[in-house]
């Protein structure tokens, strides 16, 4: 039952990697955008490379997240099965996102993917270097009620098109 | 590599706290009204602000569980994004809630919210003082199938109404 | 505020054993026959009681895994509400089950569930031992596009089923 140091400590590097992710999801999704870009390092990169954008750095972190939260309210960002593979003060992980979205009608599942993140740790707490998140079936997301209420979000991220 | 003593402490009463979360999710959706007033204090509250309703003590908590048990077979509720700020043997939490439901013609998203929550550590193990449930879009609950789904839940919880 | 090592182990076991329940649904969903394969004992059990069937033994997990993944495309296996009672290098664990499907057309909720586990630590990592997944409203996955988007697994799982 005795566990080894390096066991203990890995242990908990993941649960800190997925605490910052809980934060993450509710600074997109219930909080302030400068909160959101705290998750990130100051050069911190949020691409999403089936959708052809990127955002890099702070500032335009901030400016992304303000565009998420005018276009996209009442969503969740919901993500499980973190796999997290550590190497000292960096990590890298991944995770599923199911996304769903309550609109007086009735609630949808927006989006399905998943994230691909490059993280590390300060000596205080884990920042995302580099976080990407990968789309399935995108077409679905043009499709019906769900490509409706996110037609304002594809206007609004059509300045973070990578050319 | 190395982490601290709080780090690791710190990470423990992270999971900890989540395992309490999940035992009452369990105990709400396919346990005991005993199990899951188990998850709070003797004077625990339970209360849904938006919605305008309030639980509040161990047989209250009971009667309540057995309320939904009765009404609402087969709900899953999803916690995910767990933000948990601790203070010693006390801790403020967040979390998504999404709850699915499975009837023999479908599966369906009934409820979109989230939990706010305030903890205490008894020596031996976590307890919910106090969790308040939050509502998005609470009309959609009311409309086509799951609404019909939901009448005979809103009766039931009407005796838990705040005057 | 100082936790004991038993409390630490114990947060670190729920951990690991969570790490592993991701690696499962990442090789399940998006990964290896053979990973998934490799979250269980060599002579690990997966099965299925109340749809009947049951896999057993390294090779014929793998023998499943590839009929899931050229049968069911872009599912996510969401496990939450993990629930895990440890006896040392054993534990027992149960968790809820929420299946999303993408497809060009949409988003489904195809399946819900629970599965019970039995988990053994090697002295260096966790494995399933046996894992009993549980369906909920087993008919509702034959009806609509689900059933559609089912029929062939349901075809080629025939093979697993207890006689």
């Amino acid at each position: 039952m005795s566990r080894t140091p390096a066991y203990l400590s890995g242990a908990a590097d993941r649960v800190m990697i997925q605490d910052l992710l809980a934060r993450y999801a509710w600074e997109l999704d219930h909080g302030s955008p400068e909160g959101w870009a705290d998750a990130f390092t100051v050069h911190g990169i949020f691409e999403a490379p089936n959708l052809g954008f990127r955002v890099e750095g702070r500032e335009s972190l901030i400016a992304f997240a303000r565009d998420v939260h005018r276009t996209l309210p009442n969503v969740h960002h919901v993500m499980t099965g973190f796999v997290i593979d550590l190497s000292g003060d960096r990590a890298a992980g991944r995770c599923f996102l199911n996304e769903f979205m309550a609109r007086p009608e009735g609630m949808y599942n927006n989006l399905q993917g998943w994230y691909q993140d490059e993280f590390v740790f300060d000596g205080n707490r884990w920042r995302i270097e580099h976080r990407r998140a990968y789309v399935a079936e995108p077409e679905s997301m043009g499709t019906g009620k769900v490509g409706e209420y996110f037609r304002e979000f594809s206007l609004a991220v059509a300045k973070y098109r990578v050319k």
